[in-house]
């Protein structure tokens, strides 16, 4: 069976999606970190209430705040290719691909969006962050081209 | 066969997994709802146009409003959160967990963002809806760290 | 076995979700190709550096503009539906529909939003782009709700 952790395609595509999962949920963390570092980047009018959260609440804490902003933009961008990858990495998994190939396309998704984290995180450079970008952008069209290949052929 | 609804954790997973698709649809529902009724929070130029969605357009319709945008961050959070625990649980299921483990962190995880909608709608502190935003991330975290553990184990 | 490539209904879904996955990602790269083609729209401040991708930086890029903002808002409304299809499609498969019916959302889920991306992209009215939309939600809903009823039932 294709979607069992017997088959070693299956277990590659579990190792790369939980490590994109983790991702995904440790940049809302560094949002966070970030918001509670910086004392900024609020969103909602209710959070300017005293609290544990914001001792010494001001008006200016609703300001968008680049250190934070960085953060929730970083998140957009797993938004934009994470899921995505998930999904295409489980049908691709279920067209039963050469385990190489498969090893090569998910950990590649992983680590590209690993130094795509680290360009943005350090103010790289465009050029940089925009081909790690490309890289986790086009393993995920390639994995759902071969999925529609299969299927339709 | 673990990915089908013979295995008691997959039917866990199934009602979960329904119940948050449900959730982040209805929230755009919601944004709708809150466009219409507030007959504001409008995104595009194109939508200052007279038609049935819009019979007194004026310009002010663009500008954001706190009533509208709030669903909109609500909308966000959830995408943030619920389609990595549609991944996570999955491939939690697919690792075969105890099913009371299952039960507590898929069912814990729709109660946790239930909540922490409740929490946001009605504009409760900071701090409340950051405990119920923490107990949605820390189920999908520690899905992820299962699995992870059980594929490299 | 209901999620492999023998049975039809996977076989529907495999392609639908291929597609929606297509689409997601090439709306990225409609984002990247207007902010070339327009010189504007950046988000990050090291985006004006001069490179590549920036030849001749000034301060207004950071601007937004309709142009690539429309692109965006397109993305996120593909984000709020989406990735909730590629889940609830593999959830309806794995309650085993009738053929027919699957064919009819799953395909129409993929129709519906292909003209939603046509009527934003040529500035349709409100109404045409509600309808479309309105189409592609209730298709993920009524997928949620069958397998809600399946798997409780």
């Amino acid at each position: 069976m294709l979607l069992t952790m017997d088959n070693p395609v299956f277990q590659v595509y579990a190792v790369a999606a939980a490590l994109a999962v983790l991702k995904l949920m440790l940049q809302g963390w560094m949002t966070v970190y970030r918001m509670l570092a910086s004392n900024s980047g609020l969103v909602s009018p209710e959070d300017l209430r005293k609290g544990l959260i914001n001792k010494n609440p001001h008006p200016d804490q609703l300001e968008p705040s680049d250190y934070v902003e960085r953060s929730r933009r970083m998140h957009r961008n797993d938004l934009e290719n994470i899921p995505a990858f998930l999904a295409a990495g489980l049908l691709f998994t279920a067209v039963n691909p050469p385990l190489l190939v498969a090893q090569v396309l998910m950990y590649g998704f992983v680590l590209a969006r690993l130094a795509h984290f680290l360009a943005y995180t350090t103010r790289q450079s465009h050029e940089m962050r925009a081909t790690f970008y490309t890289v986790g952008s086009v393993i995920v069209i390639a994995m759902a081209c071969y999925v529609l290949w299969s299927a339709l052929g």
